[in-house]
């Protein structure tokens, strides 16, 4: 009835209004599709557990439709007919009025939502489509990875064929449960002792996620990016929220109110994250850094599998803030590789996604082992787009044919695509057979794929229901070239 | 007492707190000193008649320090031993405690601060400073232009020594008395006949502003930059403001709360602002273009002048967009000056200041009569860092050597500057001799200037008071390579 395809597939379950009620109901054994005006970082928990996610704001970059597509979930994103009140818990579209537990069917693919249980049938990898793909893998030369945030993601793309991890997220395991709290404990901690404490708690949890990428993986090669967004996206938002945190981390409503005005950026994609983040509180960097050796010690030893975990530094657009993370990730590394008698071998590269990153490749490869293109934020910084505001004139520069096509779906091959053959050539010329990839929402469109096969480029990585589109896209692109 | 010199020179004034005690006292023929926590687009116009101002909050590159310098005016930003308590009409430094109207003296060369009112001398630019300046006139290839938001601004840097304007920017016009109603209810219009209604309220204003930047600068070259900022940045941002503004314009507290939703943006440094707001509005830059052109051509007959005013399309990132302002330009221009049986010459040029628009040089310079390097927000792009938040982790940088300087205050060569390389390469192979320039903060930075030179720009332009270092520092490049 409505068509905004965000995430491919099919859903059916119970509405549910907010993440706290998906997961409630979802623990009670329902299937449930969580129905939000938009989401948000704190909605995290809730569509981990949803089948699906219908949203009235946004669109194919909103935050709901990546989300849905890292998690290789169903969602329609920016149904403008849907006119939901999250308070009352109800949903008009057209004549049509839902309740919380009325069933829906979404399909993804269309963008259609429909009353009711539609029967869904789960997708079947084999017979014609997989003759297909082994055609595929036996023509491409690029690989195909994915990008994953929880390892049950890390299982279904690898049941979709994914050769690898191209990029696993960390901050996505940050919003679940007892960790939210002690993530929001490490960011109001007022001395480092406190944050040492607040990151004591976290590093459990981290290690046993990574524990878990690991045993789905196996010898598969995993990209693990550290912490990435600013930190004010772990503090609440809604007034209501703000007494409930602060009693449970133990300052007052205005200590809270005063670190989030603290936090709060005018431009946040252009501020205070990623490696940034490593470099202002190493002792975050390292807490990530323990818990993925550990856990691939452990794993390697469990499992009599030899794993060589590649640990990525975000947002570097200078060799120095590279130096200084890979320095500080080496020095906790080897002691613990030392002190436990192992001998795993570990990478250190980075996220090539700062223009400035890919202008100095020749410098950053001496520190790197390994690139990889997050052409999200490339392609932000390149052509000065903020993904969350292109809604406000990218429609019109299609219409008026200032632009073919948009710049977040399809790779700008004249602008990034200039970037991304500087930093390669420049990477290789420092360290030549350096291995590249791209993470970017790109690595998934067969348009964009064909431009990383002819630039060089050793691997693209997509969300976990893009990668049979993927690797055709990558035989495609070898046999025509 | 404090220091944190934002931008030089000395003032002296009674103090007020809100920018209109600053018109309302100036008017009465006081001189004052606006103080302020941090300062807005929404202060300009007490800045603007102010002799000073004082922030609590900020720092080189705040609204407050970034605006003065522009002034030419004597600004003290983020002095932090200032506590400010602007509705109470307090400040307290020390011990000491200021009420409105008692006299400070601000040193903005040093950041000092003193009681009361102690004698300044104005700048002589004679003697053997004038000596100097010939001196360094003789021995310079780079010309030196100055950066002006109004006349007057025109007229100080003339008398510095100025050879014309590298950056006038039309928004500063704006903000004054009736033009900002009349902005308000352009933004605020529901159809486009509305919104010509309220750009036919502007265009006198425009057009007498231009008038005076011509009559002060006569055949010196001035370069004027379209309409740049976020349209949110016009409309008030409290709540007490909110009734006024409704009534004034004519619509109720309801619409006008929901447009400010409606333009409010993640990253707003990336979002719909420059040339973007051109396209999308085109009478827009209509109305700026017939300012400018029945501006010239009137001053051309009342000073028997020849003018050749050069109009600047902002956040080029792509050809098309140029394409598109620059018709439009030349469409409305043309008509005019045929109508009015003029023979006026003009130019269409560009800011480069996005990533894209430098390294697609070679396509922007086919319909770019000048480029103009904006390295503020070249900067901001290529590094990814938000100047207004950069207070976050900079410093912190700079401790840890990561980075040597500021890059907002001195460029950055190696990456900033690499992409000024390549589009001036490719701008000039496209078009040989293409004029070119820099209209960022860094054209009055001595190791920036001689980048600039050896570089092989034309000009560099920069704040008023920067005028004669920017000129010895263009003679010592040039007597050194």
């Amino acid at each position: 009835m409505s068509r905004r395809p965000a995430s491919p597939g099919a859903a059916v379950g119970k509405i549910v209004f907010t993440a706290e009620a998906a997961v409630e109901k979802a623990a009670e054994g329902n299937t449930v599709i969580l129905v939000r005006t938009e989401t948000s970082p704190e909605d995290l928990i809730g569509m981990n557990v949803a089948q699906g996610i219908l949203t009235s704001r946004g669109g194919m970059t909103s935050h709901a439709a990546v989300v849905a597509r890292g998690m290789g979930k169903c969602c329609i994103a920016g149904c403008a007919d849907a006119i939901i009140d999250e308070k009352n818990k109800v949903m008009r579209i057209g004549q049509l009025v839902f309740h919380e537990d009325d069933y829906i069917t979404l399909d993804g693919s269309k963008g259609d939502v429909y009353e009711g249980k539609l029967p869904v049938v789960d997708p079947e990898l084999s017979g014609d489509f997989g003759k297909l793909m082994l055609l595929a893998d036996k023509h491409r030369r690029l690989k195909v990875r994915t990008n994953a945030d929880i390892p049950r993601d890390a299982n279904i793309a690898v049941k979709f064929g994914a050769e690898g991890i191209g990029l696993f997220r960390t901050e996505h395991m940050f919003f679940e449960g007892e960790r939210i709290k002690a993530m929001r404990e490490m960011i109001l901690a007022k001395t480092l002792e406190q944050r040492k404490k607040a990151l004591a708690k976290l590093l459990p949890y981290q290690k046993s996620d990574f524990k878990g990428l690991f045993t789905v993986m196996k010898e598969k090669p995993v990209t693990i990016r550290l912490l990435d967004p600013p930190l004010h996206e772990f503090l609440p938002h809604a007034e209501e929220d703000k007494h409930a945190i602060a009693s449970e981390t133990g300052v007052t409503v205005e200590e809270l109110e005063r670190k989030i005005e603290e936090l709060a950026e005018v431009n946040p994609m252009l501020g205070h994250r990623g490696c940034r983040l490593g470099i202002t509180y190493p002792e975050i960097t390292e807490m990530q850094t323990q818990a993925i050796i550990e856990a691939a010690i452990e794993v390697e030893k469990e499992l009599n599998i030899t794993l060589v975990p590649e640990i990525m530094i975000p947002l570097i657009g200078n060799i120095n803030e590279l130096r200084h993370q890979s320095n500080l990730v080496k020095e906790t590394a080897d002691k613990i590789i030392h002190d436990r008698n192992s001998h795993l071998k570990y990478k250190v590269g980075t996220m090539i996604e700062v223009p400035r990153g890919a202008l100095t490749a020749d410098e950053v490869a001496k520190e790197a082992e390994f690139f990889s293109f997050g052409t999200n934020d490339l392609t932000q910084m390149t052509l000065g787009f903020s993904r969350d505001d292109v809604g406000k004139f990218v429609p019109d520069y299609l219409k008026k044919n200032i632009l073919e096509y948009d710049p977040f779906q399809v790779l700008d091959q004249t602008g990034v695509g200039q970037l991304i053959h500087i930093a390669i050539e420049k990477g290789r010329k420092t360290k030549p057979g350096l291995k590249v990839g791209i993470c970017g929402e790109h690595g998934g469109e067969p348009s964009s794929i064909e431009f990383c096969h002819k630039a060089g480029l050793d691997y693209v990585s997509c969300s976990p229901y893009r990668v049979p589109i993927a690797k055709l896209a990558a035989a495609h692109a070898a046999l025509k070239n």
